[in-house]
């Protein structure tokens, strides 16, 4: 650890500092961050963007009193390392280890969860107006990158502060990118604002203009006249002042004397205000500053190159989705792709490349995103909308309103379902099978392994009559892929597929959840026992035919990544009451609590999702089926 | 039916209308449409609003060609007076006859199936781009109110449109109000747009100003440049027109001329255009006018006076949430209140009047009102957030990541849970149940009468540890309400209620739909048998005597006015296989399919939520228990 950073045990600390060592501690953080990060992997490029702001913002404000609020929270390595958790920095993202986003639990200075974008401007409202209603005079603080501030819901809470009119001040961290390049008007007003010299200059001019105009008494009348107008129009961040915001700035973000006077201005002023901060996403490290959306999230890296420590040879769920879409895309022209700001994650970039105009990044914006392809769907186009699980549960009410009831033809393509590992809590795709079942028209599966994936792709695309949502895990898959469409099989709606016959016992899995029952199946085979096993493919509509292999096994384990609670097991259990059949059930699944970050396996094995706790649940079910059957 | 009215079998028939004719066919819709609410109950100042809007739309536009999106839907009225379903207007929302909103199955006319906000403008930019790849022609318009463009999705489709620059008309209907008066910095600079006049008289004025200035070389120099920036800052709309829109605008709304030659400007502009229009909700009937908020969704009216056909005496659970909420409030200063433009609809107008300091109503923006009042509840308030169970799903994921995960003790009340009637499939609140329960943290409950409510609300501000959700349904409730706060009883968390002591069989009821099976199990036993009933009151955490109650019972029947899939008799399902007790199980709730209009009596029967089906359903389960018990 650097030096300066290793007296810095709390932020107060950091004014014993002298201004010019301030620099060097930013260099230190950031060789902290490059380091561990190149072991644990983590969001480099963002919390390298953030380390010169952070060192302004915990110079100027006093936390834990003050509050700062970062969105989505991938940004705060820097404010982790300045609160007092340098020494635990080397656990980052690791299994009992810190969080890689704000957690309360971790410190105070944690002022909130995080992990999805464009919720801090709420929260610190809601902050502000609990200090005005106590009378307190904290200062409330949102940091909030470009990307997070096209979201619908940053969009709602600068309308309403702007109403309320409460001191809070919000950071736009502006650094062109949200994961991948920025999109959206938005976007391209910041870089006017950034770049336009005309912009900034304009307020300025008018004054000289008026004080040189001669005094004519008509022209004297309208200068007046329109200085009041221009005087109200012409400032730059016009879009935020008609929001009722103060805009200032746009300022250097990694300049920490100029933050520190914005900062410093800003803190003064009533009601609230917006700071415009430019920064660069990858900031100090090379690899990073020139492809920041691949040090987005990143796996542990060499430092040297910025290369990859483990390339993976077996392909992922996203590859496999993403090669066999373009492969689809190429017969049929109706088929285009949507993504909210994560070509690259979801596995849509070179569907962007092949079909630029089929293919739509909206910007971290998964409510339009779901309900633009309902448009597109209408106009008789065939959209897939790729969206990771815990981020679509933002678009929600959108799939039920927009999409299943007025029944289109849409495919949601709904990646890392499940654990998700590092991420954490935030990131698990814990509920989607929940909340997918109950809607109506939806039919929603969930393959396997790769190959079951590219069948299922291709199968929604054929039935092309309602919407279709297909939930796949992070990470590489079982078994290898179809390379042409051709050899892909279809599939039937709603046809399951029973990979172990068997005579005592079934075991009905569902998704990643298919290869530890087969396992386990294989073992407890070994062991004597004869366990049927079901690979479920569809959660709805469930295969009739689950209910006579229920009746013939005699008790049913059902298994599954998925939160239980209304999940499939929950589904199994109404299909077989709905038959008035009644064999003992138990269902596998993931606990009902927000499950922590580490590798997937640890985190499995904290949630009993094991093949040794399958195999254990099978023969103590077996027990217990034999004594009541006695 | 007017004269002129009857001649219009489709919107291309208004070409046979004189001009003069026009504004006699306005007057003509409005004694349909006033005639026609009084009668049937409806979404009447909104549809009056927009009478002449909608006949120069359908003059300038040539529909279904070209597509015209509304918006929720609840102003479109004249739209389907005037595309061929004048017949049937007085079936409106009555069971089996015409939606209150948009519906595809009705006509062609009907773009999407409507009814939740905010939408439209993602809607129509998917058509368009829809109509670019196929190479068609067709206008696309979207009408949106100026409460639900401050919905955040509006915002995102604003910002997608923006960079997509293709052809693309969004009519933004300012009527000053969303459903009570409209509130946001937007609504305050949409105020400003139509009411300064320097604002639209600015550009007008920098070009006289430039020409009158006299010419000497640094001044000169200095207006050029200016001029450049002032062409681009000073126009009105700005807002607009920085997210990449061309505003026209403001128009009176209630001028047809005015609005075709708008209109036809609109039409032939390239890119996304902004029509501003400026109309009067409940415009041409004078109670409506006078206070729109009350003629929003209205009952059946008298028409000399507007006063309420039906009067209610017994309270509704709305009103038993107000007023418990109130006289909470007065003891406990640290009780705030959030609703999403809907104070009079939720019952929190006597908590604005009361507590306006602690009051919030944020505009139709539900994921922002879930997390300010997670701030709220981070700075030691005590939050509660009152959203219509259907409009909560905009919410779902603010409700897990913002709220549970960090486990704030925030109050949930979901009005309007269940069957709602004449609104209809979007309205109704069918999902609740089995979105909220499957959230780690959350409590869950409903009340089976209104004094249950009270001591539900009561008990969660009491716990006070962690979120909870308390979701009643639409109307008046069984039994009267407490008056005094300290008479209202307390609840320990977990705990259900037996109401009927029986031998054989048990009825696991939840909310609304425990009246209906005690009333059947009071039929029941003056047939004979003895079925047990169980007022749940908590679907998270379930009594665990349930279980108990299951064995002596034997078989269970659940009831709930929620979908089955996930629902409460899920979750009743769960809790017994983990105590690995078999007992048949039979749940009865909402079907898998989205439910139609119509009053909340057919709507039941339809669904076969009745007193008759529950009997019917209980003696079947008898039945067979006992033949398989030989």
């Amino acid at each position: 650890m650097g030096k300066l950073l290793a007296q810095i045990q709390k932020p107060q600390d950091l004014h014993k500092l002298k201004s010019h060592q301030l620099e060097e501690l930013a260099c230190e953080i950031r060789t902290e961050i490059i380091g561990t990060v190149s072991k644990t992997g983590g969001h480099l490029a963002s919390s390298l963007g953030t380390v010169e702001l952070t060192i302004a913002l915990h110079l100027t404000f006093n936390s834990p009193k003050d509050k700062l609020i970062w969105d989505v929270g991938h940004q705060a390595y820097a404010h982790k390392l300045l609160t007092g958790r340098q020494k635990q920095f080397h656990t980052l993202r690791q299994y009992g280890g810190l969080a890689g986003f704000p957690r309360m639990q971790e410190s105070p200075h944690d002022i909130v969860d995080a992990g999805h974008s464009s919720t801090s401007i709420s929260i610190a409202l809601g902050l502000a107006r609990g200090r005005d209603l106590a009378g307190t005079d904290e200062n409330i603080v949102a940091i909030i990158g470009d990307g997070s501030m096209g979201g619908g819901m940053a969009f709602e809470a600068l309308n309403h502060a702007g109403q309320l009119k409460t001191d809070l001040l919000v950071i736009l961290n502006d650094n062109e990118m949200s994961i991948s390049p920025n999109v959206g008007a938005l976007s391209q007003y910041l870089t006017r604002l950034r770049t336009d010299p005309t912009l900034t200059r304009a307020r300025e001019d008018v004054d000289l203009l008026l004080k040189k105009l001669p005094g004519g008494p008509a022209v004297v009348r309208l200068a007046e006249r329109l200085k009041g107008s221009i005087k109200y129009l012409v400032v730059p961040g016009m879009l935020f002042e008609e929001m009722g915001f103060t805009y200032l700035g746009p300022v250097d973000g990694h300049n920490i004397p100029a933050l520190c006077r914005a900062l410093a201005d800003a803190r003064h002023r009533k009601g609230p205000v917006l700071l415009h901060v430019v920064t660069k996403k990858g900031k100090g490290y090379l690899p990073a500053e020139q492809k920041p959306d691949c040090f987005h999230g990143v796996g542990p890296f060499h430092i040297q190159t910025g290369k990859p420590k483990h390339t993976c040879l077996t392909p992922t769920y996203t590859e496999a989705f993403s090669q066999t879409l373009l492969s689809l895309a190429e017969e049929d022209d109706k088929i285009c792709a949507i993504t909210a700001a994560m070509p690259d994650g979801t596995g849509l970039q070179k569907f962007r490349e092949r079909f630029p105009e089929r293919f739509y990044d909206v910007g971290i914006a998964e409510q339009h995103a779901v309900t633009f392809a309902a448009g597109l769907a209408l106009a008789g186009q065939k959209p897939v909308v790729a969206i990771y699980s815990s981020f679509l549960q933002r678009a929600f009410d959108q799939i039920i309103h927009d999409i299943c009831l007025p029944n289109l033809p849409v495919v949601f393509a709904v990646d890392r379902a499940g654990l998700v590992g590092e991420d954490g809590h935030t990131h698990h795709g814990a509920f989607d099978l929940s909340y997918l079942r109950q809607i109506p028209n939806l039919t929603v599966l969930s393959p396997s392994n790769l190959q079951e994936l590219q069948s299922m792709l291709k199968s929604a695309f054929l039935w092309n009559t309602g919407p279709v949502a297909i939930r796949y895990p992070r990470g590489t898959g079982e078994g290898g892929t179809y390379t042409r469409l051709e050899d892909i099989p279809t599939l039937n709606k709603g046809v399951a597929k029973q990979i172990r016959k068997g005579t005592n016992g079934a075991i009905f899995a569902i998704g990643a959840a298919v290869s530890l029952a087969a396992e386990a199946a294989e073992q407890l085979a070994r062991a004597g026992h004869d366990p049927m096993v079901v690979d479920a493919r569809f959660v709805k509509p469930l295969d009739p035919r689950l209910v006579t292999w229920a009746r013939e096994a005699g008790f049913v384990l059902t298994v599954e990544e998925n939160v239980t609670s209304g999940g499939f097991g929950s589904a199994v259990m109404e299909l077989l009451a709905e038959k008035d059949l009644q064999v003992p059930v138990h269902c596998l699944g993931l606990p009902d609590k927000f499950v922590t970050h580490g590798s997937v396996q640890l985190l499995r094995e904290e949630c009993g999702l094991t093949v040794e706790n399958i195999k254990g649940i099978f023969i103590e079910l077996e027990r217990k089926n034999e004594i009541s059957g006695r």
